[in-house]
């Protein structure tokens, strides 16, 4: 951290900063310019994060030098990150899909879904029981019926399930079904529901807030971490922009960005990142490209009853051809795995 | 809610689209253009919703005409709604002020700022006993010890007390001491903990998301509402914009929109809404001018010494000043009431 | 400007920068923390912007201390700039309006504008000869005709002109007619054209572009007073954010903060600001309350037949009422002047 | 265009509206809802356009249907435009790599790079002799000189140029030595630009502007096209967004969508569009696999003494690397062309 002092700064003042940090168990170097002082902090991140001195008399402004989180980061270990997830390696080299309907409507729906996305390669099948939506009116989720048939299509297939949990009270219950637990891009910052499925003890998908920075996700992915759980994928979704014409933009340099900065593994949903069917494919493909580890990809067997987000679902066959595209570009991309 | 066909949609894609509208028990209304075929819908918002009409055959687009908030509208209750806490009145004409610090630190601390918050006009102590942070490192609050805190300075002032809830298992615990609950920005889409809050029957303030549309906004609000808790007063806190002088980019002219669009009271925090200081002041003026029904000011009796949130904490002076200006500015602007 | 060297920079890394500084004349002071050494930089700003240290060996990332404009900066210059236009002063104090309709469309139309503008108070008549739109099918303007009209209006009623300039071939055409040039939104990074009116000897008006940094603003002005013309009024109209309501997000923190980064006067323009008639009004005031030194507003003696920008023009009742509200605040908040 | 009236429009404004409408030469489809009267209007956008509706009473607001570019719309030229360059297509199937410098610094450095450009398999090369810079202060380019170098570049190599044009009165000049004339994002609504490089009868690479949306985009290029020349390539290089880590978020779905909207080639700049080095190869891939018909890749002999956005350029080796990276991932893709 370095503190850029006024101009205007009498030296009272900065002997005053320079004491208060110093008694606080840091050390400090000054630099006197023809304009500036700047008086730098060497020390733990944490100690640091107590001290107020960006109000301390004299200071203009403090910039922040490294970011605090730690576990999360790739000095930490610098090795990727594997997550095993029943046998089936997240961040390992081999693409891995996720596929299915944003939300489970029926039994039938479901397995059917189910069927067509492991015929296409997918290794899990996603499908959200519990629905956070923007309008109390809209269709919320079957909640445990919904669970039910993940696992019922678990059993059938013998696909992974990978399903969103909203709310601190059904952890458990979700975790009792899911082989990995979804934290939506509303809930990022939710800190609460963050600990306990840090403390819940399962693979967790952690997507990106839709106007999160790079450094809040992994500083988020931090909190799980700290609860000694780190089997955590990180998500990018789309984030927020002025752009009308996707529902979201999405930011494939956000997972070089984490890649470099993190050791956790990458997945991109291509289907809320654009909110367009025929954007998809090719950002599908573009994302294998940049490094993804995996996709998340909305598809439905028809797309047209959908009781959400039917407008960026894939059809069985649109889902078939993207499958053998993408599993192409990944052989060709990544021969030696 | 009007459909636009694509240009080379046929006949009998028409057909289908109208077929399906009219099964659900809506009407319909076409108008042929040169380029385009437009299908108006008219009906109930809630039937609409359930119709996946983007994934029809040969439908291009749709234009939502109207929002899917009702309770929260100003069309259903078109007088601005007053909210009574403990006998203040917010909404009613007469500016609020909730002042005091980021965080509750300790008891000393508290009570000296609501000694000074009381002095200087306001009506309402601020303070956060559950804090949610970017960073599991930092000062996450002092919980029920906190709450206790702030129940004493209402005995010792007779301010009233709003603190945020962050969530749902605490909510009961928050609402045994607060006079108020407030809803965090990064909770505004936290849905179970709207509907805990909407069943609380405590007012509630509702801060708008760092990246929340004022449609979003008012749809958070209606969770609540829906749940019988008609007493919420919306708090602009600022957005996130690329300019990076301030945290966020205050916008004020949200509290107008909000006004306009719905009957519910309007709180500016330019505290949160600038982080920082020197522009807390002007910000703060400019929001009483637009309309705003009260005010969230951070004061801190000793800024130096804050645990969170320093560099945007008025000192005691500053607050005393602001108060002056903005009860004197009030006066003048609604002189009648 | 601090240096952070990466945490693996060797010795000869470190070396290899401070000599490359010290070579170019600047001094460095060292700064070796436990995981990271700083390398600050002391000396012309201009040099060091010569110098590509973020590409060294071992340099992980620079972070500057202080802004590079200097004409524009109130450290520079620690008084308010005062502009005289022909005897109506800008930034002294009092109020100031600029109204008017968003186009010249007419002759008629035009004096009529006029006459009710100066009636309602305002000192400058906007309009434009020369219009920028998205789409070349949109009405252009009347160009020098428009011009004639607007030299015209001011004889028959005194007030000023300002009018816009879009490019460097038309500068010297509208300096001859204009009391104040104004530079859009669009072309405020338009370089040329600013050294144009830069030299053209008349004051300016600098509209801040749709995605500009506060910073970049002040860069822009900076191009202007680098002429040596200091006349330069700052205008604020609106930044692009994901929010939809509103075309634009009116930032009137921008208008404290550059009051305080420059001493250059700040107008706030509610019209383009917002894109909304019923906004205009208690955005007016909110920039009025937050310091403003003058207003631009859209007046249309007919808005139902403007060729441009009707849905933000006020009506000529809803602009005397504005015109008595915000002079009638301006003399409550700055009485002594 | 759908009108919506307001819940309260009486039935003499519908009928106001119509007439209106429908005195000006347009069609008119009535549709009476349950909360709202909707007016849709068919014919001729131009038309349309010239009709105050929003401001007629009784009006709540306008939706658009349709947008208005035509000449660069697919809709209107369904085939994809291929541009032939002296002999290089752009847009046929075929990637082509512009490569060399951010600026053209000297006859040494450029002519190096040059060589470095073409023996990567590069087809044109990039440098710029006029520099738009945020800081009056910034080295602003050779200008005449740079020019020259480059056209000795090209003599050498072989290699076509592509070089930005700042202002009118340079148009000739500059297209007196490049291939390509480049309008840069900050002018991407320069609209007297525009129609001077439409004019000027050379190829136009048109970079996105950093807030522009991809129809504003569009509209841009129409400008170009109503000008008669249809040789435009669209080139994205990156939005303006809250993420701090990336200079700009490079938008990869606008690819996509600019595809799908217009018959144009589109470019991808990844070294503006990201700004920092390690992200520029993963990116071009990502950008190639997305459907980009060409990359805008920056390359500097030593990029440690660049003098302009020293940190996004490779260096020789890094250029080759991703050379053959990308090239490789092309054949893959479209191994039929």
């Amino acid at each position: 951290m370095v503190i850029v002092m006024r101009p205007d700064a009498v030296d009272g003042q900065v002997r005053h900063v320079v004491n208060r940090i110093e008694a606080a168990g840091l050390a400090t170097c000054l630099s006197r310019g023809q304009e500036r002082i700047l008086i730098g902090i060497v020390g733990d991140k944490r100690l640091i994060a107590t001290l107020p001195v960006e109000v301390f008399p004299g200071v203009e402004k403090v910039l922040p030098v490294t970011d605090s989180y730690k576990l999360a980061s790739r000095q930490f270990r610098p090795a990727s990150t594997v997550i095993d997830v029943g046998g089936v390696e997240v961040g390992g080299g081999r693409l891995v899909v996720m596929a299915g309907p944003c939300a489970v409507e029926s039994r039938a729906q479901l397995l059917e879904a189910a069927e067509i996305a492991r015929e296409g390669g997918a290794q899990f099948l996603r499908g959200g029981a519990f629905k956070p939506r923007t309008s109390p009116y809209s269709f919320q989720g079957l909640e445990r019926q919904g669970l039910e048939y993940l696992a019922e299509a678990r059993e059938a297939t013998g696909l992974k399930i990978v399903t969103e949990v909203v709310d601190v009270t059904s952890v458990a219950m979700v975790a009792e079904y899911a082989d990995v637990l979804q934290i939506g891009a509303r809930n990022m910052q939710n800190f609460k529901l963050l600990q306990a499925v840090g403390q819940a003890g399962k693979p967790v998908l952690l997507k990106r807030g839709i106007a999160a920075t790079i450094s809040e996700w992994l500083h988020a992915a931090e909190y799980i971490l700290s609860e000694g759980n780190y089997q955590v994928m990180l998500c990018e979704r789309g984030i927020r922009t002025f752009e009308e014409y996707t529902r979201n933009t999405l930011d494939l340099s956000a997972v070089v960005a984490a890649k470099k900065l993190s050791h956790l593994p990458v997945v991109v949903d291509p289907s809320h990142g654009t909110g367009r069917r025929e954007l998809v494919g090719p950002m599908a493909m573009a994302a294998v490209a940049a490094g993804a580890d995996g996709l998340m990809v909305e598809m439905h067997p028809n797309p047209a009853t959908a009781l959400s987000d039917g407008p960026q679902s894939l059809n069985p066959e649109q889902y078939r051809e993207l499958m053998a595209a993408v599993f192409s570009l990944a052989d060709f991309l990544r021969p030696a795995v």
